[in-house]
C-alpha cells in the first residue's frame, strides 16, 4: 500500500509544471492516488500557501503532503521532510508548513533533504518541485525510504517558523484582519467566533464592522440565505473563522476588503429583526 | 469495487475547494477513481451546469454524478441523491441535476439527504459540497449506503424541475438562443438540425442568421475546415446542435453572441459555392 | 496492467472538454492512471504544445502520450499513432508530436487512425480529442489494440514534420528567439550553455543581452538568489536552456520579452562582483 500524496503548490495551470511533477510521482510511486489541493496559490505567497494547507489538512487523506511554495528556491533555504502523526510534510523550510504541522499535532522527526541519490539529477537550480520535493514525497510514499535516509535531523530551533496575525481583543472591541479572499468574493478574517463571545457579541445580532473609516452594521447570521440578495453578512465560515460574505454577491467588491486589510468587530446588542 | 465519480462544481480553481471535496472522496472512497467534470460553471448558474453536465454524462463512466452548483447553500432547499439507470447522482435540488436525469431516462428513487450521520460535523453552514455531498457521494459509490440511508424519499413532484429555453419554428424560420460559449469563442444554440429541417433548412446550403437587427449570410457547413480562415460558419457541433464558429477564431466575438443572445435563422435555399 | 496516459491539450479548462475526455478514458481503460501535462497550450498552437510536451516527456511515466492542440480538426489532416521506445503517442499529424518522439529516439512505426471501430461515433466532427484520439489511446493502453487495428501504416515521409528554430552562432554572438514565458514571467530561450560555451560565453560572467535596440548588461548565474530582488539573470533552467528571470519578479515585464521576440547573447569577459 502505498500512501496517498496531497500537492500544492504556486505553479498555476498555464504550464506543464503541476504535469511534470505529476509523473514523477507516478513514475515513482506507480500506486499512490494524487490529490491535488490547489495550485493557485499565488507566487511565492507562503502565508497563503499555509492557510490554504491548513484549512485542508483535517479533509485530506492521511499520508504525504507535498508543497511547493517556494520563493528562495535554490538557496540556502533547507529541504524539508517531516513527520507528524498525520503523516509526512516535504516542502521548503519557509514556514509554510508550519501551521498544518502544528495543526496535527506538531513534528515527531525533521530532516534536511540532502541525499543526492532521493534527487533526480537536473540540468538547473531552479525545479526543486521536480527535482527533490517530488521524489522525496514519492519514497516516503512508497515507503522506500525513511526519514533518515533523506538526510540528517534537524531541530525544531533550526526550522523558519511562521508568524500567522492574532486577533486582538481590546476592551468591547475585536481587530483583526482578512486573510482570504476566496473565488466567491467571500473575506475569511483571523478572527474566531471565541474572540468575540469574549467581549458578548454573539449570533443572531447586529455588529458594527469597521473597514478604515467606514462602519457598518452588518447582521451575523448562520448562512446567506439568512439576508436579501445583495446585503452583506458576517457568519462563522466553513473553516470555524468569521467572513463577511454577501448574498450571491461579493464581499470583497462591495466592502473593498483585500488580503491584509484591517477589520475591526463590535456588539451594538441589537437582535436581528426577522 | 467502487464506483467511479464525476464531480463538476462552480468553485473554480483559485482556492483548495476542489482539492478539499478529492481529499474528503479520498478519505471515504478510497477506491473510487475520480473524475473532474468541470468546475468553471459561472458562479451560481444553474442552468450553465445543467448543460455542462447534460452534454458530458454520455461520455462519463456509469457510477456517482456529484453537482455542487448551489447559489442556496445553507437554505431549506433539498440536498438530493437520485439513483437512476446509468447510476446515482447528488447534488442540491435546484434543477441542476434534472435534465441530465432526464436524458439517462429518469430517476428510479430519490431521497433528501437529511441523516447527520451521512454527513461531516462542520463549523459553518456554508460548505455542503464538503460536509454533505461529497460524503454522500463516497458512500454511495462504494455501496457503504443505500438511498434509504441517506434520507426520506421524496416524489418527483416535490422536486424542482429546469425549464431549458425551447426553439421555435415559425412559418419558414427558427428561432432560438445562444446558451453556451465556449473556450474557444464557438457558441451553441438550443436549436438542433431536426427543427431546420423541419422548415426545410438544410446542411450544405447558406442560411441567414439574424442577430439583432443583424443578418448574415452564413454557410451550413461539416467542419472548420470547410470555410476560409475567419470566417463564420454554422454546423452540427459535438453534441449534436447547431453552432456557430468562425475557423481559427472566434464567434462571439465577430458576432456579437453572448449566453442567452436570441438567433433566428431562416433559409435560402442557395446551395455552398465550392 | 493498463498503461499510463499522459493527457495535453489546448481545451483550457472553462467548459467540460477536458472532463469527457477523461471518463472517455476511466470508460475505456479504467485501469489506467491519466495525468494532465496541461491543457493551457494557447489555442491551436502547435510549437507551444510541442515544447510543453518535449520539455515533459523524460519525467511522464513510459506508456501513451494524448496530445489534442488540432487547429484543423475535421480537415484531411491524419489523426497519427505513433509507436517509440517510450511508448505510444496519439495525437493529430500537424508537428506537434514530432520534437518528442525525436527525443525519445524516433517512431518504430506509425498509423493513420482510420478504423471507424476504433472511434466513438459523433453527430459532429469538431471534438476529435473525444471521439477519435482518446478512443486510440485507451485501446492502446489497454492493449486491446495493436497500431495496426488503428488504421494503415504511414512512412516518416508521409508526416508533417516541426521545424523549430535554432540559435544561431555568429562571430562571438549567438542570437536565438524567446520561445516559453512560464506563469512566473521566466523567459526560455532556444539558446543552450553549449552554444554560448562555444564562442567563450561562460557562466559566471556578465554577458550583453540585446533585445531589438536594448542592450543589458546581466549577470550569468545559478539560481535566483544569486543577484538582488528585482534584478533580471540569466541561467541554465530546468530544462538546461538558457533562461531569462527576475528574482521575485517578472522578466517579460521588465525586459519585454514575449514568444518569438529575437534575443542576442555576447560575452563581456568580465566576472561576477560578488
Amino acid at each position: 500500500m502505498s500512501l496517498p500524496i496531497s500537492f500544492l503548490s504556486d505553479f498555476g495551470h498555464s504550464d506543464e509544471f503541476v504535469g511534470v511533477v505529476h509523473g514523477v510521482l507516478a513514475k515513482l510511486a506507480p500506486e499512490s492516488r494524487v490529490i491535488d489541493v490547489t495550485h493557485s496559490t499565488p507566487r511565492g505567497d507562503i502565508r497563503a500557501g499555509a492557510l490554504h494547507l491548513t484549512r485542508a489538512i483535517q479533509y485530506l487523506p492521511e499520508g504525504v503532503a507535498l508543497v511547493v511554495v517556494d520563493p528562495e528556491v535554490g538557496s540556502a533555504r533547507k529541504a524539508l521532510a517531516v513527520a507528524t502523526g498525520w503523516g509526512f510534510f516535504v516542502g521548503p523550510d519557509n514556514g509554510v508548513l508550519s501551521p498544518a504541522v502544528a495543526m496535527v499535532g506538531g513534528a515527531t522527526e525533521m530532516v534536511s533533504i540532502e541525499n543526492p541519490e532521493a534527487m533526480i539529477p537536473s540540468p538547473g537550480e531552479t525545479f526543486h518541485g521536480r527535482d527533490i520535493f517530488a521524489p522525496a514525497a514519492a519514497l516516503l510514499a512508497t515507503g522506500e525510504a525513511v526519514l533518515a535516509d533523506l538526510g540528517p535531523q534537524v531541530t525544531p530551533g533550526e526550522v523558519r517558523p511562521l508568524l500567522l496575525p492574532l486577533p486582538k481583543v481590546e476592551g468591547s472591541v475585536v481587530s483583526g484582519e482578512a486573510w482570504w479572499v476566496d473565488h466567491f468574493g467571500n473575506v475569511q478574517t483571523n478572527i474566531g467566533p471565541d474572540e468575540l463571545a469574549s467581549v458578548g457579541i454573539l449570533p443572531g445580532t447586529v455588529v458594527t464592522l469597521t473597514i478604515g473609516s467606514t462602519v457598518h452594521s452588518i447582521p451575523w447570521v448562520g448562512t446567506y440565505s439568512d439576508v436579501g440578495k445583495g446585503e452583506p453578512m458576517i457568519h462563522v465560515d466553513s473553516a470555524g473563522l468569521i467572513a463577511v460574505a454577501v448574498r450571491e454577491g461579493r464581499a470583497d467588491d462591495l466592502l473593498r476588503l483585500g488580503n491584509g486589510v484591517v477589520v475591526t468587530l463590535a456588539g451594538t446588542g441589537s437582535p436581528l429583526v426577522e
